[in-house]
C-alpha cells in the first residue's frame, strides 16, 4: 500500500510537474504526440490524402485518442484531488481532446460527416496544451491588461466607423457592385479599414472610391493608436517608475526616480559618502 | 402644479442624468432599443429578408420611430431649457434619429426608393448615442489633439505623394491597364500606399511595377511616422500628470503632483503666505 | 525712376514674402489657381470629359499657362537678383510649371499625344509650391534624419529579403503560376512583404504557400523596425535630453536631466533656497 | 622569396581588408561585378530575353564564374591560414557563389533544366557578400536579440491563432469556397491576420465573414505587440549607453558615462586606490 502510494506520488511528479528530468521527458513526448495528432487531423482534411489513406489515418487517430484517454485516466489516478483536476481548466481541455475521437467512432455515417467535421475541429484544443510555454507571456499580458480600457474605447470607435462607412457604401454603391446589404458593407469596411483588402468587393463609382480612400487613410493612420497605447504601456512597465527609499525626515516611501531631496519635507534623501 | 414640477424634475434626472439607478436603467434600455433598431435596418437591407418580411420590418421600424419620437417629446417636456436642448448636439442627433422614419411613411413609392435609402442611412446616427461610452476616450483624444499639427503635415505629404505617384502611373500604365484617368491613378496610389491592395487595378508594365514597388515600400516605411508621433505624444501625456512649477532654486519645471520641496535641490517650492 | 523702384520693391514684398496682408492674399490666390489648374489636368484625363470638353479644357489650360507665365515674368522683374531666383529651386519649379503648357501648344498632333501626356505630368510639380506649408515638418524631418542610417540598413535588409524570396518563389512556382521571371518574383515578394497583397500573382503550390506564409509573417513582424526606430528617435527629440547648468565647482556645462550634484566634481549644483 | 611574401601580404591587405584605398577599390569593383552577375541571372529568367540572348548570357555568366573562381583562388593563395578562410562563413559563401556556375556547364540538358534552376538560385548567395555593409546593423540586431523571447511568445500565439482560425474557417466555409483543407485554411488565416489579403480565397458565408472580421481586427490590433516590444527595447538600448555602477551612498545604478560622483547624492563613485 505504502509502495503504491509512493509510486503514485512519483507518477504525479512526473506527469504534473516538469522540474524533474522524467517530468520534462514526459512533457516533451506528450507534446510530440499532440503535434503528431494535429498533423494527422490536417492531413486527413486534404482531399487527395483522405481518398487514399482515410482508413489508415482513422486508425492512427483512434490510436492517438486511446493514448490521450490512457493519459487522462493516469492523471485522474495519480492526482491527489482527482475532482479538482477534472474540473480545472487543464482537466477540461484534456477531456475535450478525447471526446471528439470517441464520438467519431459511433457517428461515422456519411450524413453526419458535417457534424464530425465540427467535432474534429475541437481536437485543435489539444494545441492549447502548449500554453505552459506561454508562461513567459505574463509580461506582455500585464501590459495588455494595463491598456485594456483604452483598447476597448479604440475597438468601439473602430466598430462605429465601420458601421457608418459600411452603410454609406451600401447606399452609394448598391447591390449591383457587390454591396448587397449593410452587413456586407460593414464586412467590406472592416476588410478595408484593417488594410487587408481582399478585393472581392471593390468600389466602382467615383464617389464610392472617394469614400474608400477616406476609409483607407483612416485605417492607415489609426493603426498608430493601438500601437501607441501598447508601446507607451510597455515602456512604462519596463522602466522602474518610482524610487523606493524611506525619507529620513518624514518616512515618505516613494520618490521621483532621480530625487535627491524629499519632495514633501525637503530632507536630503541620501548622505554623501566621503 | 408643485407636484407636476417635482415629477418633471425627477423625469429630468432619470432621462438626462445617469448617476441614479433609474437613470442608468433608462440609458441601458434606450441603448438596447437603439441597437435593436440598428439591427432591423441592417436586416431590412438583406435582399432575401426584405422580400419576405418587408412589411413586418416596416412596422417594427415605425414602432421604433414612435418610441424615439415619444422619447424626444419627453426630453423636450422635462428639460428646463427645451430650446437649448433642441439645438444642442445631442438634441439634433435625437431629432435626426426620428425624421427619416417619418419621411419613410410618406415617400414609400418605388421611384423614391433610392432617396429613402439615403435617408435611412441617417438612422445610423442613432448609434452616436453610444458616445457617452466614449467619455473615457478623452485621454486618447488629448494625445491626438497634441499631435494634430504633425498629423496634418503627414497627411499633406501623403496627399502629395499619392497625387504624384497616381499621375505617374496613369502616364506609364495608361487606360488599357485600368488606369483610366488621373483620379483613378490617385485612387490606386492610395490603395497601394496604405497597404490595402485590393487588386482591382494592378500594374502590368515592368516600369509600372517598379514604381509600384517604390510606392509600397514608401507606404510600408512611413506608417512609422503617425505611429511614432502618437506614441511619443501619448507617452508624454502619460508621464505628464505632473506639477508644472518653476523651482525657485534650480528652475526644475515638473514635480511630483503633491511636491512641497524640489526633489533636485531641496528648495521649498511655494512661499508660505502669512 | 525712384517711384518705379519703390513699386518694384512693394511688388517684391507682395510676391516673395508672405508676412504682409497683400503677400498672404497673393499666395492664397496663387494656391487656388494652382489647385484649379491641377483639377483641370485631372478632369482632362477622364475619357468621357475629354471627349466632350477637350477644347474648353485646352483653352482653360492655356489660360493657366499664361497666368503662370505672367507670374514668372513678374517674379523675374521684381526680384533684386533675377538670375539667383531663376536658378533657385523655386525658380526652376516655377519654370517647369510653364514649359509643358507652351510645348503643348506646338505639339498637339495625335501621334505626339503620348509624349504630351508625359510633359503634362510635369505640371504636377506646381503642387510642390505647397511646400511652404511643409515648413512645420522640420521637426519630423530632423527625427527622420537622425534615424537615416538605421533606415538605410533596414531598407537594404528588406531588399535582400525580397530578392532571396522572389528568386525562391520563381524557382518553386515557375512561369505557369504567374511567376514568369525573377524580377516578377521580386515584385511579388515586395507586394507580399509590405502586406499590400494585390492578389494578381498568388502561390498555387503547397511549398509556395509555405514560403509565402514565411514572407507574410516576416513582413508583419519587421514593420516594427522602422516604427521602433522612428518612435525612439522622436521620443528622444521631444525629451530635452540634458540639463544645461554651469557647475559651481568645475564649470561642467551639461548634466543628467535630474542631477543634483555634478558627476565630475561632486559639487552640489543648486543652492537650497530657504 | 621575401619579395613574393611581401607581395602576398600586400595582396592580403588589398583583398581581405578595406581600410586602404586599394582595398576599398577592390571591394567596390567586386561589389559591382556581383551586382552585374545578379542582374544577368535575373535577365536570363525573363522569357523573351532568354529566347534571344540565352547564349550570350550564358557566356557572360561563365565569365563571371571564372572571375569569382579566380578571386577565390587568390583569396586562398594570399590568406595566411587558407583552411581557416575556406571553412569560415565568408569562405563557404564565396565557394557557393562559384559551384552552381561550374555545375551549369555540365548539366545543361533540357531535362535537367529544373534542377539547374534550383542551382542557379543558389547564386543569389553572392548578394550576401553585401553583408559587410550590414555591420552598422549591430545596433538594431542587439535590440532584436533583447526582445527575442517576447517575439517567440508572440510568434507562438500567432501560430496558435492561425491554426484555430484556419480550422474554424475550413469547417465553416468548406472546400466549395476554396478552403479545400485545414493547411489551406491556415494559409488563408496567415494571409488575413498579417493584413496581406491576396483575395485568392475569400469567405462566402455570412458566418465565415464574421469570423474573418474577427481575424482581421485581431491582426490589425496585435501588430501593436511586436512594434511595442521592439520600440521599448530600442529606446532602452539608446538610453542605455550608461555607466553601470552601484552608488555607495544611494544605490543609484546608472550614471553618466564619465561620472566620478553620483549625480543624486554627490558621493564619490569609486575609491581611489593608493
Amino acid at each position: 500500500m505504502d509502495s503504491s502510494n509512493n509510486w503514485r506520488e512519483r507518477l504525479y511528479v512526473m506527469i504534473f510537474q516538469s522540474d524533474t528530468p522524467a517530468g520534462r521527458r514526459f512533457d516533451g513526448i506528450l507534446l510530440v504526440i499532440i503535434l503528431a495528432s494535429l498533423v494527422i487531423v490536417m492531413l486527413d482534411s486534404i482531399d487527395s490524402i483522405h481518398r487514399n489513406y482515410a482508413d489508415v489515418l482513422a486508425y492512427i487517430e483512434w490510436g492517438f485518442t486511446a493514448i490521450f484517454l490512457g493519459e487522462y485516466i493516469l492523471r485522474l489516478y495519480c492526482s491527489p484531488k482527482p475532482l479538482r483536476y477534472a474540473f480545472s481548466f487543464y482537466g477540461l481541455v484534456d477531456l475535450l481532446a478525447i471526446v471528439p475521437g470517441i464520438l467519431a467512432l459511433y457517428y461515422s455515417d456519411a450524413q453526419y460527416l458535417l457534424i464530425i467535421r465540427i467535432i474534429r475541429m475541437l481536437r485543435i484544443f489539444r494545441v492549447l496544451k502548449l500554453s505552459p510555454y506561454l508562461k513567459q507571456a505574463n509580461y506582455l499580458m500585464s501590459a495588455l491588461r494595463g491598456s485594456k480600457q483604452k483598447i476597448v474605447v479604440f475597438l468601439v470607435s473602430v466598430c462605429t466607423l465601420v458601421t457608418v462607412f459600411g452603410t454609406l457604401m451600401y447606399v452609394i454603391e448598391g447591390p449591383e457592385h457587390g454591396f448587397t446589404s449593410i452587413p456586407k458593407g460593414i464586412y467590406w469596411a472592416i476588410v478595408t479599414l484593417t488594410t487587408v483588402g481582399f478585393g472581392d468587393i471593390v468600389p466602382k463609382t467615383p464617389l464610392g472610391q472617394v469614400i474608400s480612400s477616406l476609409v483607407m487613410i483612416t485605417g492607415y493612420s489609426i493603426i498608430a493608436v493601438p500601437t501607441g497605447i501598447f508601446t507607451a504601456e510597455l515602456a512604462n512597465a519596463m522602466r522602474g517608475e518610482q524610487l523606493q527609499h524611506d525619507c529620513p525626515g518624514c518616512q515618505k516611501k516613494t520618490h521621483e526616480q532621480s530625487a535627491a531631496f524629499c519632495s514633501r519635507c525637503g530632507s536630503q534623501l541620501f548622505k554623501k559618502v566621503e
